[in-house]
């Protein structure tokens, strides 16, 4: 692997203590020892210097193959098809140290990690990539999933359905290919949305879509107390994930991890390996993308230091990805998810497997199934709501961004400078007590033995210091990054929105130009009011979430807070019993 | 002043955000502005750049009699007298920007700022010079008095007898320096007993004087359980220093501040200057320096950054300075200090201060007035008594110093970056709170109300944890280096006693070479052990102070650590307890 060149695609900044190694987006690596495991790669950079790096943050570059893959993450980074020719160029010049991203950072769309078409915290992507959450999705699943396509351990037949999808797509930008295909194709269609050369053609076809598919699925919307909400099953679904386990193929030269799921409704366990989630994840993006914002799967996420450690986290992700969608009242409901979860055998998960793989009813056409009660809404208001929920989505994003920044630098503090201070202090206290010690004066071991306590209570103090993050701050950074990779899918369904109002607004022109009928013209009014059920409806759905998640993880995360302080004084209060005045 | 040569006594690390300017030790700067106050002062080093530094870390050289005073300052830097005439050459060095203590560093007593022959630490001074308490006597009281002299606002009448007193003496290094005279020669007769060629006189004038001066004054040393004790008086004498008020003459050309003390004997107040108390310090010095540690004043302790400040402080100072005084049962029985502390009027003050100046009961003749009960103690046990006191007051000094570094540096984090990090955490729950305001859901103010309140409460931590140091580390502070000036005594008071034992120890030989009578050797044998006897008594009243010093500041450091960290415990309590999971 060392013989090929090594990328990096994103800034990494090492953390102090763990032997990482500081690298600039574009810079070039050699691979010293790729068996580090736990999502990392021991590096050396120009500088001979030597440390350990998010594999994620490495794009190799080698075979003919591989470019093939770098076309398919050049697309998932929402790049125009045209700049693929002179990105291609600048990819062979990355073997000669330069940086082949920096043109794009031209690019009005922001740079490949920023979907926000003009965000002052793009920037800060970089500046927080040593935080174990903020490297996760950068705001758009997709350009997040890219990159490290290749690092995962997928069966060789599905390589293959992967890489054909891919390839064939990517190669002609036709609306044909919004319809089906992998992940790839998926992620190539959300992002096209921004280019002005593609946006159109994806709302267009279920804005003018002649006679629509009249299957059996219907997504009632209802009008709520908020507004248009979507209609809730009695009882939630929720389910369990738990005890991974190392399972192994074609002799033990291959091995993986297996999952075990138990949904709320059978109680009966369902065994998954990452890819399946993946493959739920490329489904659900596939058929609901346009209009629910399906939130990347907790994947390039580099957390364990030491594989368990990975794992773990790993699980812990995948169960509040899960959970997320359970509480999803579509996608919980859909077939596909449902299949997931509730497979009886090995055949039954391949029948579904394929059935999930044919739906026909992907991409926009999800619109074509929503039912609303309600008159048709204003075009004025239809622009209005979704002007509204972009602003409120992208101050959200700098909001919940914020936070991180900060919670990852006070983690960093309690867990690095803070406790040796503290520790010193103790080791300062317990030195002076055992220099009185030596005074060789009658009668004062109490003084002696109330500093030692002292000095040793101190060090406690550090060690609780060091804990606690994990304890609280642990759980207001997950949540608070959960969100962000919420957030960060907004951009794409709200761009489906826009797109599908500009059409509606040269309406008049088109029929002018003769282009559609005044009949179409009416239809497209019709569909777009109905998108824009879909969309407030899905909003409500968010802000529902987004209160109750919110308040639970500051009770929580305060909680502790207190409980922390109050051990603290308890020791202390102790410490000080211990000292006496004569 | 900006005309002549500024030299940085000692390094001065800025600390930032305080314009402070960082300085090494013997580089020249220029005066700016010289009017800052607070002991401040603005230079420009070399490069140009302008900032604060202490005004007391300047030494000026201009004028012939500026190099008298640095004479002086050198014999207080300790250093021989052989060495002067080459000193002086480096001090002319020093206008072309060399470091004339550097050559000083190379001798053996451990350089300037230094007195322990081999103190590890002994570089930290300079390292922590930032420190409002480092700052503070460096081990060494003359070393430290010394430089800054020129500074004091002296009478001129005073500053005649100083500096006559000073020439005369430092020129003649005979025994009968040892006996009268200013500052400068008390300071010189401590110092010189570190230089072979100097130190036997100390003692020696003491264990062979012939007949010894029959005053009334008489110390008794009696034996309590921890062994030799001074004899303590019934009632502790104590005293307030208080109400400073500014005082002028010369038509208001000349200000000065007055303290008023009020002794609990009397209870009648008596003024006095910050120059009183200097003078009180020399006679204390001159008086007991051989057999009892008397700390430096509060002098050049840069504290305060505007007037007021640094008048509070200096006087919280001289308070701690005047209470360990008046717990010393001879210092405070002695008559100097009571002229200090109750004289009637003017005339009465003068008429005392003369009789003190005529006192020829000084230096190393103060033991001639001890008379310990008990035998003559066996000069093994006095060696190992002196070793063992040796060593003690040398690692505690260590410990002490230990202390104050890692509380200054735990001060610095206190005040500056971990309340900026809590401030950030609530501006960010508040800017959260307020997205979650502008969402146009309804219902969600609780939420909102509470993520206001949350981030309020952090930005409260934020101030307590600021204001925290004053309330209780400053008082560890304090203390400890309290201990620090009073350890930096003990080399030169143990220093005199390792000079007796040597002379007793060639008793033999000096008998020999009938440089003495045998008679002679047996009275020094007699009197080496009542220094013993002192010295012991001293270090007894040494350890039970210490006890009680720092019983007392260990409980009220834990006491307001044990407070404060209740206290944000219930604020986040509070805090919590606004958000509710429906």
């Amino acid at each position: 692997m060392s013989c090929c060149i090594h990328l990096m695609l994103y800034d990494f900044i090492a953390e102090p203590g763990n032997n990482e190694l500081t690298v600039k987006e574009g810079e070039t690596v050699t691979i010293t020892n790729q068996n580090i495991g736990g999502g990392w790669i021991e590096a050396q950079n120009s500088r001979g210097e030597v440390g350990l790096v998010p594999e994620d943050y490495i794009e190799v570059r080698s075979t003919v193959t591989d470019v093939g893959n770098t076309l398919l993450s050049l697309a998932a980074l929402s790049l125009p098809l045209s700049s693929l020719t002179f990105s291609f160029s600048c990819l062979f010049q990355a073997s000669n140290g330069n940086d082949p991203w920096s043109v794009w950072n031209a690019d009005p769309s922001g740079g490949s990690n920023n979907n926000w078409a003009s965000n002052p915290e793009g920037t800060q992507t970089g500046k927080t990539a040593a935080d174990p959450w903020s490297a996760a999705s950068q705001g758009h699943p997709q350009a997040y999933q890219g990159p490290g396509a290749e690092d995962d351990e997928w069966d060789d037949e599905w390589d293959d359905m992967k890489s054909t999808g891919g390839y064939a797509e990517s190669e002609s930008g036709e609306s044909g290919a919004m319809q089906r295909g992998g992940a790839h194709a998926t992620s190539m269609k959300i992002s096209l949305n921004k280019f002005p050369g593609f946006s159109k053609s994806g709302p267009e076809l279920y804005l003018l879509c002649k006679q629509l598919a009249k299957g059996k699925e219907k997504l009632p919307i209802y009008m709520g107390e908020v507004g248009p909400v979507w209609s809730y099953p009695e009882s939630q679904l929720d389910c369990v994930v738990a005890d991974p386990k190392k399972g192994s193929k074609m002799y033990g030269l291959k091995s993986y991890i297996e999952y075990q799921i138990v949904p709320s409704t059978t109680n009966r366990p369902v065994n998954h390996r990452y890819k399946h989630f993946d493959w739920l994840y490329e489904r659900l993006l596939d058929k609901f993308g346009s209009a629910i914002p399906i939130p990347s799967l907790p994947d390039k996420q580099v957390t364990g230091r030491f594989e368990e450690e990975f794992i773990k986290m790993r699980m812990e992700r995948l169960q509040g990805w899960m959970t997320r969608m359970c509480r999803h009242p579509i996608v919980s409901c859909s077939e596909v998810f449902q299949t997931f979860l509730t497979y009886k055998d090995e055949k039954d998960w391949k029948t579904g497997k394929r059935k999930a793989e044919k739906d026909e009813t992907v991409g926009v056409m999800i619109f074509s199934t929503i039912e609303p009660e309600g008159p048709d809404l204003d075009p004025v208001e239809v622009e209005q709501k979704c002007e509204q929920f972009s602003r409120f989505t992208k101050s959200m994003d700098d909001g919940v961004k914020e936070i991180l920044t900060v919670g990852h630098e006070h983690w960093k503090r309690c867990t690095g400078p803070l406790p040796k201070e503290y520790q010193r202090i103790g080791k300062a206290f317990q030195n002076l007590s055992s220099v009185f010690t030596s005074s060789g004066y009658q009668g004062e071991s109490t003084l002696t033995d109330a500093m030692t306590a002292a000095g040793k209570t101190y060090e406690e103090i550090a060690q609780l210091v060091a804990e606690q993050p994990r304890k609280d701050l642990h759980f207001l950074m997950e949540t608070n990054n959960e969100y962000k990779g919420l957030l960060g899918c907004f951009p794409d369904t709200i761009g489906v929105h826009k797109a599908a109002i500009d059409k509606v607004k040269e309406g008049d022109k088109l029929v002018a130009t003769s282009k559609i009928t005044p009949q179409d013209k009416v239809t497209m009014a019709k569909r777009v009011s109905i998108m824009s059920y879909a969309l407030q409806a899905e909003m409500n759905h968010f802000h529902s979430n987004r209160i109750y998640d919110y308040n639970r993880v500051m009770q929580l995360y305060l909680e502790e807070q207190v409980k922390f302080y109050e051990t603290i004084a308890e020791k202390l209060r102790q410490a000080h019993s211990q000292f006496t005045t004569m």
